[in-house]
């Protein structure tokens, strides 16, 4: 039987905007918080099935890391994002992707520019990512030289195009950050997984906002499963071996055992809770 | 949208038989001919859009082997199947699996006794499959033999269950023929790829049974999808490439290239068209 | 260039027996620690390079789930194991399997027998699992009741093999606790993925006396990637976002913030620290 | 056992250069045609053991697509190409795949120019292809508009990151045409799945000469399963359902069955035999 879900319904094939000019379209699902309980409960037979609420069973899943019942819930998003973030967003092995081709159509003239308080330096920590935003004028400035870019690469296209060069050789100088548009199904334990790597805080800024709307989404479809992923996996902590002992010191008021950097490391983690 | 297709609505939920007492039964899918169809047009773009009808493009795509489009319909099944059908079937790793499990749950007295018809001597030229069938009499001897064998694990079970034994330990001497449950949710393309090798006449009869079902169904969710499959893969021949050669040359009435085993093949090949 | 690890030179092809009459036997491997490392590079560029001594890149990568530079190291096992415990190892997706097949070759006469002490009553509070062993006398009894369905399976088995019948036919009530064999292969991560699960205290004890000598072996080809994994993952602890406020104050000696089995789950993860 | 295979020794950690400025490198290899017939041998038992040798064992996994063994094999490729080849290299889900990234590194200044022969004009019959190419001064000039745009593409960036700007931001402009770099593991079966995509004459030239040089290098590997591959698989030829009908009349000399566009597509694939 389908598995209908009014909240999700009542969005169905709605345009989220992302980005400057991308968005996220929930295009179809299949299943919801109803289906992965009623999956779990044919691996787990009739022996659970008078005594737990479906939520409690959802949650006890969750907990356990019982992936497979997540598994049988599946989406379908159309998505428009900026080819740098498709690179990374494509990693993800676990999906099934329709992608337009610049080798069939000519690529439409949109292009992600980044917003003025987004435009920042590298981090003088973190080697992979964004750290203290430049002054506005300088953000203007850089602005405007990525927004010219863009301009020449897509009139140099154009121009290609113009005398029929063929489209899959025109298009191979146009920049990073034009916009792509797929199709892209996956099962929710997989999109779990891609959440947690990509709301993550180390990842980049651009691909993090698609994924807040992509929670969003997934929220109406199956709620509990999703409030039962942020308590468990998203917002969890994980201590390793010799930080668990530490907390286990700590709470009895014995000497702790982490020294130097993972101390710090301890504390940083600690302070964050 | 939901891509509603009534000949499949008509069937949703409903237990076809398969064997003595399994079954295969559609729990949900997700999209049809028209889902393939649509994403096929996210990849190609406007530019195909006006110039094919729908079942064109799918003929089309199977013709060609773009697979991706197939990817974006997704079908759950019910299956109840015996365990040495379950190891066959899921070897195919690209579906999502839910299985009754027998250490939460006691298994239920079902085993698989196959019909007298299908009891067969060892097939002399093919060493995995099954020759002629034995004589009725003798047929009727090795089935009660099974019956009983049957009946006698099925017993010993019941009496360690009954001790109080861990589920876990007292199935391991349940037989291979016991019959097991689970939801089984794929996506189109690997779905005609399970077909193409579990309707092949090499395939166990048992699961062979089990493949026509699934076919029959999913052609209710994708007709034209499945008529393509039908005629470019599942009833298509492939030749190696010098039996291309030999066509060629016979077609041109010129002296054939093969010998020996290789041509023994290949009049059998042409034989079967 | 080959990455030839002298430790696992040493191992190559031995058998190390499981179980009753099953093994373990690594037929190849390709990569170790430092293939890990070189892959990693390619990743992160020359920026890292001389920053990080190769043991702490690997911690590095462990510790913030960069997955893929272990997906590089892959290792070849040839494995006798009894069918229940295969069921349960398939589960694992990601490995390519060769297995015996049952309609080609006659099966061997191989079935697990549990040893006297594992022979156990269901656990009264793990629905999955096993509780106290039976007493020897009883322990015994059930023993023999085991050995003799198996050695009746297979009589019948060879009965029906002597009379010709297709084997494919023969094999479908021997045991469950009948012994196969495959070859597995896996990448570095994968493995580590499914030793977490099998090595976990909710593993049935067949499968994780396997993953134990897996694991041993695989210290063997990459002990550095072993002693992070064994570190951050296998031995970590995760606490839930309410957990994680629980600690929190209580490290402040404040009021905490869990009630009823919230709390008793929490106290039970302290006390196992 | 490590199988050693001495064509394949010869040229490990050689670069074969591919396009102007990119290359493969056979970084490290697991098994060769010896693992493919020992894992077979797992599969079908000692049944088979004497009645084959191993090239026809091989020969005959391949023609009755028994694929798995092909699986045991494992190659590792170290290659540099442009970011839209990459692009289309990575919808191979089936890979293991460490690429440089822009967010850690500053990426170098290389970038595909095509050589004057390959700047060619949309083909007028195959919408994702190239057609005729473009007379000498034209394609001159092509060339240096897109040398110019590479160069002054590159110079922003540059900029950018002279500015201190972060580098996940300063590459967002960066070509499709720029090169990168990644480790390619990838099995035997596999890889042969996406050199039959590749190699065909479908495939976009750029990516189409990769598959080349990794197809010379696999056959140092792996010889004899190279050889089955091209004669059963690459050079064979498939005819669907309605075509198979068509030869089987011709050869009888009997009235064909095929009309309008179907009997236009299988002239032309009898005029290619």
């Amino acid at each position: 039987m389908h598995c209908i879900v009014s909240e999700a319904e009542a969005i169905l094939d709605k345009e989220f905007p992302v980005l400057d000019k991308g968005f996220v379209r929930l295009v179809d699902y299949m299943g919801g918080d109803a289906r992965v309980v009623q999956s779990a409960r044919v691996s787990y037979g009739a022996g659970t099935k008078t005594h737990r609420e479906d939520d409690n069973l959802i949650e006890y899943l969750m907990r356990n890391r019982h992936t497979s019942p997540f598994e049988q819930v599946a989406l379908i998003f159309h998505v428009k994002l900026p080819i740098f973030v498709a690179r990374q967003w494509i990693r993800h092995r676990t999906a099934r992707v329709n992608e337009i081709s610049g080798r069939y159509s000519v690529m439409k003239d949109d292009c992600y520019l980044p917003s003025i308080e987004d435009i920042a330096f590298q981090s003088a920590n973190n080697k992979q990512g964004r750290g203290e935003p430049l002054e506005e004028t300088s953000a203007e400035q850089v602005r405007s030289v990525m927004e010219r870019g863009q301009k020449d690469a897509y009139s140099a296209y154009q121009a290609l195009i113009g005398k029929g060069v063929a489209r899959e050789l025109a298009r191979v100088n146009l920049p990073l950050s034009l916009y792509t548009e797929w199709y892209w199904q996956i099962d929710l334990h997989n999109l779990f997984h891609f959440l947690e790597l990509r709301l993550d805080t180390h990842a980049q800024k651009e691909i993090r906002l698609y994924a807040e709307v992509l929670f969003n989404i997934t929220k109406k479809v199956a709620p509990a499963s999703c409030a039962a992923f942020e308590r468990h996996v998203l917002k969890s902590i994980v201590f390793s071996a010799d930080e668990a002992v530490e907390i286990k010191n700590r709470l009895a008021k014995r000497e702790g055992v982490l020294h130097g950097k993972d101390l710090d490391r301890f504390e940083e983690k600690i302070a964050t809770l």
